[in-house]
């Protein structure tokens, strides 16, 4: 800190900086009693972390929340996990819904947490779950004695792509989307694809519509695989047939780790969101008022679907893509069977989501847009184009 | 970040600094109109700041929490400095005293906050009052759109010292003190002694047990200002007169500033408190529990107080003080007007309370104890010591 004198007194500025440091880690079998990452993959250095937490005199510790239709299928499987290595735990299945996820959730596990009492920082909380799940969690973490670690491991393919990553936690709050939260990221991330096999099909979809997102934005390859094996990757679950070495049974493994890949790209140097100019806000400028207004006909990536499809369209309007490139986008948009219009999706609504973002020099609009295929830019988009384009959307 | 590979598949790291800043800012006249301190002081340049608030087709807003005492004392004064200044603003005042520091009171500001609404970049929240609305105040600041700019303005001569320079937001939960909160610093503190000429005795005495706390840690001279100005500074209100150019007339502003800088200095280089050797717990080992425990019979400053108390026998009883230096101390305490004993003060609360810093090998309990007069160390103290000590402070 330094000092300044002035006029009226003396003034010390402040400027320290906070790491933070997270890992996000391809794992099989999480669940497997014999795999040590959901206890120990978040310490630094593994093997002695795991033996320092078996000091005798110390039994570990663990509080875990997981969502209720998680718990249904994998319940007697986490219990299991943690019996068999010992851990004294509190497994608190809860329904994590959008329609849920509030402060008075938030409350709930917080109540829970403080009940049972852990060491805040040895024992991380654990959440399970999809990304309602993981930000409640995350939120409630970061609250407890002002910040306690947690793990996420993402069960959706949605939240295995998104919530997976950054450092947003948050609960809806007067009928706004995640309105309160904070940016403070898990210790770690695990991601198990094999928890997409048990998600229904219109929630793969769902998840297909964020790794889009960043297809769009940033990888023209990871379109092209969307493109040639959405249809594949929603028949096989993203589950890989191991005695088959085809593009087709590789693709779960290459998409997803694209969809990672450039999401870090984008996340990592902007955990707090200092810069508003942000690509992942792409399918996200017209969504969250969207999908609070219809909740819960859409789910989340069915209403991001829905912004990207106008938005693509902004973007032809504003000569950005060719005709070829804009159908090649909404054939690819069908075909991993996500809607591409929405009744409520008004001009009045679009306007009103638009408003934190109007410029108020000339009353131009500047919001990512896509170039091509893959790639994007912030653009100034004047009114007469976002009305042209929703006609023609329309 | 970066990659690695594993057996089971990718892991990748993620590294990132974010850098926090803030101001801790003297000044006078805080609520006179001409005073832009409070509108643009947190800006970093100040002059381009104002000019760019005034823009003309944007008018200024505000959101203004003030404790509900303060708000009887100074509401007109804060009403005016607004209008004159023409600031559309909602003044909200609340009862923001310790049993009232909850979870409920922050969701009540921040539903207040939301139908206001800000521009969340351009317009900070406004806290004036005692540390109890700095915190919660903060805490939903830092939860609104997960992380919204606030400003503090202590009343109190406690929170003049103490909540002023930190990082630290918090509500109480399941009765325990602090339990949920964020470490999330002001953008500024805007410190102004005049506020103090309000503040009831007993309150001006509670803010002195967080001087003395800091002087006997680290300040020789600040404990000998307390000592022999501590008189003169509860009778002054640490009011100066400017007209007397004396040792004791200057002793409020020489105080608060040593206070100040000794509290940026142990607080600045760890705002997230990862390191668990903290001068600044110094009277706050037993005192959580005590004030909890009793609430709202002691001040904040008088359970630290007589935790401190406690902690000076414990300190001589291990050789570290001599008895003049301890009779010194406690002498200076009972100057103060600060209660050096407390009947629910238990070996029973101490030995809990102590339960977290116990050090495993040994049974010894790792906190910072004074050396001589304005230094201290670490030290690992045994329980024969801390139950000696404890029969000859009874």
């Amino acid at each position: 800190s330094y000092e300044t004198l002035t006029e009226k007194g003396t003034s010390w500025t402040v400027v320290t900086p906070i790491i933070f440091s997270y890992k996000v880690t391809e794992t099989h079998g999480l669940l497997d009693p014999c795999n040590a990452t959901l206890l120990t993959g978040h310490a630094h250095e593994p093997q002695t972390s795991a033996d320092t937490l078996r000091i005798p005199s110390k039994p570990i510790k663990r509080f875990v929340v997981v969502d209720q239709e998680v718990y249904r299928i994998y319940g007697s499987q986490i219990t299991k996990y943690f019996e068999v290595n010992n851990v004294t735990c509190k497994i608190l299945a809860l329904p994590t819904t959008e329609e849920n996820k509030s402060m008075e959730m938030a409350l709930k596990i917080l109540e829970e947490l403080n009940s049972f009492s852990i060491d805040r920082r040895a024992e991380p909380v654990i959440a399970i779950g999809g990304g309602v799940c993981l930000d409640i969690v995350g939120l409630a973490a970061s609250l407890y004695r002002r910040r306690t670690p947690y793990i996420r491991v993402p069960t959706t393919l949605l939240s295995y792509i998104d919530a997976s990553v950054g450092a947003k936690t948050g609960v809806n709050f007067a009928n706004c989307k995640n309105k309160l939260g904070s940016y403070i990221p898990p210790v770690a991330t695990y991601l198990d694809l094999s928890f997409i096999k048990t998600i229904p099909r219109r929630h793969i979809s769902n998840g297909l519509a964020e790794m889009l997102k960043m297809a769009l934005m940033k990888h023209k390859e990871l379109f092209e695989l969307l493109e040639k094996h959405g249809q594949h990757l929603l028949d096989s679950k993203f589950q890989s047939d191991s005695s088959v070495f085809s593009v087709s049974s590789q693709s779960a493994s290459r998409s997803t780790r694209l969809a990672i890949v450039t999401m870090l790209e984008e996340l990592a140097p902007n955990l707090w969101e200092d810069d508003l100019n942000r690509l992942v806000d792409f399918g996200h400028v017209i969504s969250p008022a969207l999908e609070m207004r219809v909740l819960p006909s859409l789910l989340h990536g069915e209403a991001v679907n829905i912004d990207m499809a106008y938005m693509v369209y902004v973007s032809r309007e504003s000569g950005q893509l060719t005709e070829d490139e804009k159908n090649r986008i909404i054939s690819c948009m069908v075909g991993l069977e996500l809607p591409v219009w929405h009744q409520a999706c008004t001009m009045e609504l679009i306007q009103s989501s638009l408003q934190d973002r109007l410029k108020h020099s000339g009353g131009l609009v500047r919001m990512p847009l896509p170039v091509g295929l893959g790639q994007a830019i912030f653009n100034n988009t004047s009114y007469e184009v976002l009305t042209s384009a929703y006609e023609k959307w329309c």
